[in-house]
């Protein structure tokens, strides 16, 4: 299977490429850093670029979610864009404009968090993109041709960063291991328009 | 109480304000065409002008919730940004902004729909719309200070737009009355971070 991954330069892209490539798929990294393709998701025309360059695949799975944390009085229409452009519409677009470039029967697979119905202090603006992430995958499931299926991966504060612990009081981390079985649900299986808590 | 309705020149917030006026509320009409107050919700110059208008109020009931519909075909960045800057922003914009002029103790209460988690052909930009806007009504509600409550009230399709009827097969129109008794438990209850589906 020929499987993108954006934001493959982050721990969970790095995680997921490495398990993959193990299985003998072939893994196309693509992030702002990346050394297979380089994509910034806040720039439809840097999205339709990576997606010429690759051409035809079979399924890309999003890791890249950006939002604003921080104190609440800081919470602005300005800082609240950070994950609008990032991890809402960066993904939306990813599957608006992949869904002309993925074969028949591909898939996506988006993140997003418990945070969509377990907020926390700090992270609003990551309640609201995962929120509206959700709704959209729930959305183009019914939308998509081609037998092209959507789903996304919904973790818990993510094990590997614990600098994370103290503002998830009572969340039970997932694991790397859990998240990866999460994304495999998706590529692998049969559903769509599924939000996954691995 | 002082009750702000934006969106009153809709269906919908025609209807609020004409049953909470005859039951002794001091109530603001704000919309782009009001009599009451001029706003523009895309605008957060706008939002700020009309809070500096009326001064400190009770409640806000927002109705207001452009959305791009149609084919899916037609869903892009561009046409997403509709109820990205209309139903989401705007009514996000409303609380961030409108916090600092609410009294203690007084509520939010913004607008939904059922589409967040039954998506309907043509609607995935509400979908979307809808699930931020109560990913956010969740976080904001334990962040919100001095008592200030938020919820949201979603309703299925209403009963008195009958040309919507043939793109929600299956779903039982809200009507007036319960979507009136959705707001009013938020107005005059006391639970926040809800979603009330009337």
């Amino acid at each position: 299977m020929k499987i993108v991954i954006v934001g493959a330069s982050g721990t969970m892209g790095q995680y997921l490429a490495k398990a993959l490539e193990k299985e003998n798929h072939e893994i196309i990294r693509a992030s702002r850093s990346s050394t297979d393709v380089q994509v910034d998701t806040a720039s439809t025309q840097s999205i339709e670029e990576m997606f010429a360059k690759i051409g035809a695949f079979d399924a890309l799975i999003s890791t890249a979610g950006p939002t604003f944390v921080g104190p609440w009085k800081n919470l602005t229409d300005q800082t609240f864009r950070i994950g609008m452009e990032g991890k809402m519409m960066g993904q939306i677009n990813l599957v608006l404009i992949g869904q002309h470039y993925i074969n028949p029967k591909g898939s996506f697979t988006l993140i997003t968090g418990a945070l969509t119905h377990e907020p926390q202090i700090n992270f609003a603006n990551a309640s609201a993109a995962n929120g509206a992430v959700e709704g959209f995958v729930r959305a183009a499931s019914i939308e998509l041709q081609n037998g092209i299926r959507i789903n996304a991966v919904s973790p818990t504060v993510i094990e590997n960063s614990p600098q994370y612990f103290p503002y998830f009081p009572g969340e039970i981390p997932t694991t790397m291991r859990q998240m990866e079985f999460g994304f495999k649900k998706s590529l692998f299986g049969a559903i769509t328009g599924q939000i996954i808590k691995p």
